[in-house]
């Protein structure tokens, strides 16, 4: 007998069912708001990844030499691929560019409660556009796909900020600030105490009065974010704040702004966000880490060799996803459901085959036996599928021209005859009516 | 600027979208057999696969020693791994389990026209029962899957073989045969001419005489299996014609007959087959290799640990079934399409956004403007996503309380109050519907 690996998961149908539901409707919100689907690798080149994270990320990666010599890594995220994608083709896309895609990644961390080593992430994203409806269209699309999923302004808040107003109060101090390791001290305060915090942007150039004062500043609350202006003096916060002020505008706009709270002390851990960036926190915080996030990232294909292509983009993991669902109580139902489970007793084989046949040309979820078992191991088994419905196929009922239709919750038996069976105006939309 | 590792593919959404309408397809039609969807990793130990087919496998897979030592593989199928999975919880799982899923597997071979090194296979696969029904429903199965896809009798054929014959009449012959490498011979029959395959047979062990008798054996029609019956004499070929026999009946009452021909010559490349084996071919012969195929393994779950328990499956890969619905003419359509583009004119995003959220609610497929755009440039954007209708919301329509709607394909437009946009009725079933 063989095991798995650690970090890796099997799910069976029953979780696998929950599991489809979520995807389908984070993908589903996607598509209606116009993000296409793209298909991509699940191996690229390591050296991507170093040139964009340095040589540390390879710590982290499934990286390995292949038969042919390649240094290869199972991708550890989306967006450097998106990106070596956006610049292959750049000349021939319209503008915006609205991608979305569902899939497996793999990172070598210790796994625990909402990480995996294998876990699976939705990414959706905006190339080309600078706009602030941008920013404000993922924000809305993230909240359609959560309350989509039955969640409520109760149960999550996207904490907004923005990198620019970070950087640029950063800059305005009188010291010799190493920027990124700042911002990734924010990114670390809620996780560490002040002390830490503190300590960590000394370690990035600050003194510790000044660390004091710019975690002051990042309280500021959202009517008095002139006093960053007045106190950065610069160009660049002025912007950034208003930038920040437009994106909830927008947001007010399309729906999400009051899913949004400003939250200066949220960053972000990847260096290449530019812009505004957001993280999804459970709000009743009984799941203590962030959910998902996503922010502006507007140098990257740039940096990828591509004509200079704002982007922003959010990717919504598997693993937090289904701890806020199910600590809100919504996670979808694990029970297997089946429409019709079609009995045969005796030799009826012809008959019913033809009946699960007309069944499913409805649009059903149809079993029969495929296994010559007896009427009470077929019971059983519809039972265990969650059979809606029954239908006997016996050699004595067919006699008559009849079949059996039991109602699986009630109990209730009705006889049909066979030729009125299934009756018509029984079918309901199929995927095919949708598409 | 970065390259794509070869064998591997980007999809872009054009193409992706024709590739999720055939995925969507498979799938649907093994929802609708009650198959249920599995969720399996994308690294297992390479020791399973040597185990299963001897320390030259490792040439074809990528596999690695991970950060923890553990020596692991990129999975090259889906079947292992299901079997470790029916081992681990056989004891919980009612039978028969019957299980698909979609996704990548990646083999370190040389690309070519339907084969890459990462390819996608939806797998389909029956666990704990023996019965012929079992056989026949998964053929049904597979036959209502391509139907589904548009392709129709005139398009594919499955030939239909069984392993137990080919085994059975190797061994009545008065020789000492190698079955396995007989049988290797046989799967590369249609490739190589009479010579290669009698020279294969004749290191297998037959004599050239013996290989020229049992080629002539394979050429046995349906009507004459009888024949093989009494050249071998044995109860292992008796019961295996019987049982090849009993799968077409069963075919014949699911509704896949007419989609199998009886073809000795067809074995399939791996050893674990046990019984009934087919492969789909494209009936023009236009492409000349095998679609994909399946088959019986009874053998493989104890082979794994568990208790005896009988499969049967198949998997269809997605690089070869899109040359056959390319080469049949039925490959779903690249274009973009979307049900609504709602214009910006002046300063009417939130109007705009109000009655894009609506047409959302109602289902559609609905894109806005994030850029900021003028007139034309949303007009060339909406074109290029394949918009079926405009609808303009500009300052001056809506101080008269219009916006204007344009069928782009006709270009007629017509005034409608906002108050009546969008006029209820509109709405079609939405996913969540047939859910």
């Amino acid at each position: 007998m063989y095991d798995r690996i650690k970090g890796f998961r099997d799910f069976y149908p029953g979780e696998m069912g929950a599991r489809r539901e979520m995807f389908d409707t984070v993908e589903a919100t996607a598509r209606q708001y116009g993000f296409r689907e793209v298909g991509t690798p699940a191996l690229e080149r390591t050296q991507m990844y170093v040139d964009k994270s340095g040589e540390e990320i390879v710590e982290e990666l499934y990286s390995f030499e292949d038969q042919g010599g390649r240094d290869v890594a199972l991708t550890p995220e989306l967006t450097p691929t998106v990106a070596r994608m956006v610049v292959a083709k750049q000349q021939e896309l319209s503008k915006p560019i609205k991608w979305f895609s569902s899939r497996p990644f793999w990172r070598y961390e210790e796994p625990q409660s909402g990480r995996k080593r294998e876990f699976y992430q939705t990414n959706v994203d905006i190339f080309g556009s600078s706009a602030p409806e941008s920013d404000a269209e993922l924000l809305a699309c993230a909240a359609d796909a959560l309350t989509g999923l039955g969640l409520t302004s109760d149960d999550f808040e996207f904490r907004v900020s923005h990198r620019d107003i970070l950087g640029g109060l950063l800059e305005a101090f009188d010291a010799d600030v190493d920027t990124e390791a700042a911002i990734r001290a924010v990114d670390k305060n809620e996780k560490v105490g002040d002390d830490e915090f503190y300590g960590l942007l000394n370690d990035a150039g600050l003194s510790y009065e000044q660390a004091r004062e710019f975690d002051d500043l990042l309280d500021t609350p959202e009517d008095e974010l002139d006093d960053l202006v007045a106190f950065a003096g610069t160009d660049r916060v002025e912007t950034a704040v208003e930038n920040l002020t437009e994106v909830l505008d927008a947001a007010a706009d399309f729906g999400a702004r009051d899913y949004c709270t400003l939250s200066l002390d949220t960053a972000r851990g990847l260096d290449y966000y530019t812009g505004v960036v957001f993280e999804c926190f459970d709000s009743t915080g009984d799941v203590n880490r962030s959910i998902f996030g996503g922010g502006r990232y507007d140098d990257l294909i740039e940096g990828f060799g591509g004509q200079p292509t704002p982007a922003v983009g959010f990717a919504v993991g598997d693993a937090t996803l289904t701890l806020l669902l199910q600590r809100a109580g919504v996670w979808p139902d694990e029970e297997l459901s089946t429409d019709y489970y079609v009995l045969q007793v005796g030799d009826t084989r012809d008959v019913a085959a033809e009946v699960t046949r007309e069944l499913r040309d409805e649009g059903h979820v149809v079993e029969t036996d495929v296994s010559g078992r007896s009427f009470g191991a077929q019971l059983d088994y519809a039972d265990s599928i969650g059979a809606e419905t029954v239908v006997i196929v016996g050699e004595q009922d067919l006699a008559d021209g009849n079949v059996t239709v039991k109602d699986m919750d009630s109990g209730e038996q009705t006889q049909v005859p066979v030729e009125e069976f299934p009756p018509e105006g029984e079918s309901r939309p199929t995927y095919e009516d949708f598409e």
